[in-house]
């Protein structure tokens, strides 16, 4: 069996204060060993931004200084790193995370889908669409979704077919639906979970959202293999093995992969508001 | 509020007494006054059928006495009959079931799309797809899905985009599994859910099915209403409001529909095999 280890990083970033999140984010893991380290959505500049302004003074390209710190971190580590933070392309801004794999040039990065609450005045929808980064030498394809796109079952679906064992989620999650629709995640897929929350609360012009914590790996059945409390800063570590997130079938005659029947599913990619 | 009541009936059909069983179901809703009832999976026939030929004994057509009896039943009750039965159609066998609408001259039929187990070798894959019963009348949509559809959120997804404020699912569940992903269909979908569910076991050529009771009916919010015990018969009954099922807005910038962006979701309608 050839497991590989998993760490999630639930902290509280301070908003504004980047200098600030990224070493409180190398403090974290100085003493983790894993595969994978998986870190809260906007991590590096905190979450709640008021106008597209405000995105555009904090934003960095994906070659930025935030980029090469989670890039020293993943060839330090010898880890896949996936972190969130807010991305400048040219005039566009988005709500993004890194995938770092330490042996690869560039780093991937996933842009936000489904835009949450005022995030739709600051960023632009994601255009990258989903995708999974296959690391042969670990053994794993890492599939990456933000935080409200746990809302939408063709998020994680998409990377399940794509051919992801473990879906990492970077979020800044201020609701609690998302307890009980993750499990479903990972069972209706057969994969891994790991959902890396952010804790504390951030206060601008008279509003105030609060983080909800209990991050949290899933296995491919949705147990809870380890969470984290409801606040404060937490690492947690897991071992997981890939190679049962790849078989698909549950019993001699049904697999939840070929069971599937898309020629019934049309309406799904058809755009339909109500 | 125009509330409507939803009833389901859990009871433990038993195998090829098919004139038993629909006695049963009778007495069960002599006193129930719903405006939808909702039955258990091949409720008429019992489950476990070996081999096709079985089936083919046990089967009837949609306009069958099975269909009548249920026919019968939605126009005393004046409700919308919902009904699980091995459907004969030329030379072809689903795993069916009914929507009986009183007004309506024909019932309607939906052919369960994702087959279980043994299914395989007994039925045909359904061919209507998913589909929505709209009754003016009662002020409510009912969208259907049988046992094994629940794993594949393309279903209860399916349905809603179609309309449906209320998914049924007549089941005969042997597994646990969808205890935790039932909330997650009725939450990621906005849409109430009535599972009916058999209770009891079946031993036939030395393998034994025991069936997990435990009926329900979830708000949209995952929460469940009523539920039944893990064995025995029970009418679970309670009211909801459609209109809450359509109105997909959760705050002054969210809709859980309007949200989706259908143009990434392009490879769930493309055939993939593991």
């Amino acid at each position: 069996m050839k497991t590989i280890t998993i760490a999630v990083v639930q902290f509280t970033p301070q908003f504004g204060k980047k200098k600030k999140n990224l070493a409180r984010m190398q403090q974290l893991v100085a003493n983790v060993t894993a595969d994978i380290i998986v870190f809260p959505e906007l991590c590096t500049t905190g979450y709640f931004f008021q106008t597209r302004d405000e995105v555009a003074m904090a934003a960095e390209p994906a070659t930025g200084p935030a980029a090469e710190f989670f890039r020293n971190m993943a060839l330090e580590h010898q880890a896949i790193v996936v972190a969130g933070f807010a991305e400048r392309a040219g005039d566009s801004l988005y709500n993004a995370c890194l995938v770092v794999v330490p042996e690869a040039a560039q780093p991937w990065v996933y842009r936000k889908t489904h835009l949450f609450y005022k995030e739709k005045i600051c960023f632009d929808p994601g255009d990258t669409g989903f995708f999974v980064v296959k690391d042969a030498r670990r053994g794993v394809n890492v599939g990456p979704m933000i935080c409200y796109d746990w809302r939408f079952p063709e998020a994680a679906r998409v990377l399940m077919l794509q051919g992801a064992d473990v879906i990492v989620c970077p979020a800044n999650l201020v609701t609690t639906a998302w307890r009980k629709v993750m499990p479903a995640r990972a069972i209706e897929n057969n994969v891994y979970l790991a959902v890396a929350n952010r804790a504390g609360s951030e206060k601008r012009q008279n509003e105030q959202l609060t983080f909800q914590g209990e991050s949290a790996i899933y296995d491919i059945n949705g147990r809870v293999l380890t969470a984290a409390a409801a606040s404060g800063d937490e690492v947690l570590q897991c071992k997981i093995d890939p190679r049962r997130a790849r078989d698909k079938a549950f019993n001699a005659l049904n697999n939840v992969v070929s069971d599937r029947q898309p020629q019934h599913y049309k309406e799904l990619v058809m755009r339909q508001n109500f």
